[in-house]
């Protein structure tokens, strides 16, 4: 990720900034870089970059947009204005999946929180990436933008989350002595009669429980023990 | 989306209610619950909620989780924390996956800035919900994690960027008469020798443009022309 960097183009609020720094902190991205900025550095800045210090601290002020992407192998703007003339256009998904094939510095690039992108810094993109979202409605704060660009990356990157701890699996044996003990203890209490196509249903239920454990089905059995000794 | 509730639990700033609501306008959401929450409403709401005074207004309180979910066929809890027992875990994309092909009401739902969700709050939801993050790093700014399960709900619903303006696209025949062209010019000018390998490199660079269009091709060949003319 670190060949991949955050362009801001303009940002007035100093908050913004700090807010898409930690933004980038939380999916691995550090290479920020803001354009002609209003006022930067600011105090507000760092209050919004909660743990992402290190991101603001390092971010490089470039006068103009064609400086900051020099050295780019592609440039992706983000706008939420539909263009009739325009770089190639991309939902935000295929552009990260296009980034994360490039192995070149790549920039990612917002524009002004009011405004955009003017026309010209949109053409000195190669492409124009939209985020779905609902025709009419505003466009996404900047830094929620970013975040979700970021996202997108970290995920394109194959990020994956932490899977729960991995007990051992109900095997169809465990399964079915789980259904013979509940049919047996059904029969005996006359909840149901022998036969009866009442124990389709918990059969039906159970099997609906993705990844169910061994032990879950030992403690179902062993409160079914308990309750049939009373 | 109507069916699809966002619950945010006990927040403690007032201006991540508002740019909660923003986030979940700008992807279609509109139906925000608050547990709880430690000051609300405050004016700090509608500074962040730009465009989203709506969602804000019909926002309605509750006094616990549970009654906040209690119609609800599946809860979705979000948490940056890997726990040693859960609920079965799922990224968020395959959390709106999932959410998308329920025809029910649904929610998803957030911890407190600082703390996240309470176990009990979390074993009240049927999902544990990641977003894929760097590990260690900092969890995600509350807003900011409601505007990325927002919008990954929105492209699970099926929503799509607009597309470019599409105009006549270029045939192979408009390309091998530009290839021609161009080597008729690259010839006349000794550029280079008839029958040069040198012709397989514009061929190889126009055949990588996507969608490349008749009229640009055209206007290649207009300026070859005018080339030649002088």
């Amino acid at each position: 990720m670190s060949d991949i960097r955050i362009v801001l183009c303009r940002p007035s609020h100093p908050g913004n900034i700090g807010a898409a720094a930690r933004a980038m902190k939380t999916m691995g991205l550090s290479d920020l870089r803001l354009v002609a900025p209003e006022r930067a550095p600011a105090p507000q800045d760092e209050w919004m970059a909660t743990h992402a210090a290190d991101v603001l601290a390092a971010a490089r002020t470039h006068a103009t947009l064609a400086e900051a992407i020099a050295d780019c192998a592609s440039a992706f703007a983000l706008s939420a204005r539909p263009r009739e003339w325009s770089p190639q256009v991309l939902d935000v998904r295929e552009a990260a999946a296009r980034a994360a094939s490039i192995d070149a510095p790549l920039a990612f690039v917002f524009g002004s929180e009011s405004a955009g992108l003017t026309n010209e810094e949109l053409f000195a993109c190669q492409f124009l990436v939209h985020i779905p979202a609902v025709p009419g409605a505003s466009s996404l704060n900047l830094a929620q933008a970013v975040q979700v660009v970021c996202y997108e990356l970290h995920v394109a990157l194959g990020a994956t989350v932490p899977t729960m701890r991995t007990e051992k699996l109900a095997t169809v044996e465990d399964l079915e002595g789980l259904y013979a003990h509940l049919e047996q203890a059904a029969v005996a209490t006359e909840f149901m009669a022998p036969g009866s196509r009442l124990r389709d249903r918990w059969r039906r239920l159970f099997s609906r429980v993705p990844a169910l454990e061994r032990e879950e089905v030992n403690i179902l059995r062993g409160l079914l023990k308990a309750l049939m000794k009373k």
